[in-house]
């Protein structure tokens, strides 16, 4: 059986905490970890600011099989994700050659001056290997397990969809759900003794709340099919049981 | 002039972490906080795990003025929060007398069992104030600094709006936006020369691309309304004089 392989995800931009920005990659990042069979354990979204994504790249780096970054890697002054990158591996930031020269080619060919803003694009820690971007050319970079994208929705999709095929996926997690018509008041005592027979299994309560009622979405998890269908049954059968049944 | 006041918020649950459920309180938080004055820094999303939510919890209300969670404080077997909170303010966790009776009656009235479920949602870290819910009655909790609320947006929302006014709320950070036609390669080199004749203000790029083609919002943020408008003049002068430029 394949092991578990996990991940955290850095989410980089004063923009994403006044609230200007919504986030829109976690969601996208969340779905293709659970469809790879990859568990994405944490995420954390923190400010351009060089201490704070430091300490962050280090804590997860670490903890988790993988790390993916989102955002800070364009040309402007508030873009300090390599310098930051560089600083918690303890290498130099620099102009990687390679990049420099495809900067370079491109807007020479489009005789646009390739300013030192646009040269800013090229730079990345001392041994990173590139993430192409097949939308706007400037290069995300892997260092070790750590994984560094554009924060614009269409770069990151485009740079994931380059970086998937790398990745040693795990056992995929199976999951299964049961629209439960009762809140979890109602389901809670039957719910926790069908968690108790089943150990292995990971059985998740979603409470929904609509129009004045409550309803629950149960999702069972778990990597064996067998046990899948088995606690699935336990709870249809519990949400059979009930019918009728009132309260929130 | 008033005192920087900073957040974080931890987003609890697994839901979030696999894709199933896509956060909804994250923006509204970050939006809520700009409005009053207070410094969103830092997001966390941790798993329905107890040592993930202590290790967060612990780290965050030392660091920030306050701590906002959501998620986690149901009838379930899943709902950990008031369990995971005791335990990072090593104290009890036990029955909240005032939330018993308020529940114990609630479902009295109704005719409903008060199950031991039902009685989950009146557990809470010993010393720990309700935060009132007009929408499902359960309430949240605050102790110290941390904030506990709900993860179903609805709920959240109509806890937060209880919460806001007993904050101690720091001076606005204003902010003013222009927009740019450009990409950021085109203006790095001029902002970040704006960026540095003023230290005290924040300028920040965001890219955006659609169609094909990448344009830029300038915001600049900053406490004093003077520097504001100044800075934002240099910046749309700025863009005026880059009338006819091209490039990335």
């Amino acid at each position: 059986m394949k092991k578990q392989v996990t991940a955290a995800m850095i989410v980089i931009g004063d923009e994403i905490l006044s609230g200007r920005t919504k986030d829109l990659n976690i969601g996208h990042l969340a779905d293709i970890m659970t469809a790879i069979g990859i568990d994405l354990k944490e995420v954390r979204i923190v400010a351009d600011d060089e201490p704070a994504i430091v300490a962050a790249v280090n804590a997860l780096r670490s903890a988790y099989t993988y790390v993916f970054t989102t955002g800070g890697i364009g040309p402007t002054h508030d873009d300090i994700t390599a310098d930051a990158i560089s600083r918690a591996f303890g290498v130099e930031c620099r102009y990687d050659e390679r990049a420099y020269a495809m900067l370079e080619a491109f807007y020479a060919k489009r005789d646009i001056e390739f300013t030192e803003a646009r040269k800013r694009m090229a730079r990345m820690p001392l041994g990173a290997e590139h993430i192409e971007n097949p939308v706007s050319l400037a290069p995300g970079f892997r260092i070790e397990n750590v994984h560094v994208m554009a924060g614009v929705p269409a770069i990151f999709q485009a740079m994931l969809d380059k970086v998937v095929p790398t990745l040693t996926t795990g056992a995929k997690l199976l999951s299964e759900s049961v629209h439960c018509p009762h809140g979890e008041g109602v389901i809670g005592d039957l719910l926790a003794a069908i968690q108790k027979e089943h150990p292995d299994t990971i059985i998740g309560s979603y409470p929904k709340y609509r129009d004045g009622s409550f309803w629950t979405e149960l999702v069972v998890r778990t990597r064996d099919p067998q046990r899948l269908a088995a606690v699935k049954q336990a709870i249809e059968l519990m949400v059979a049981g009930l019918e009728g049944s009132r309260g929130m």
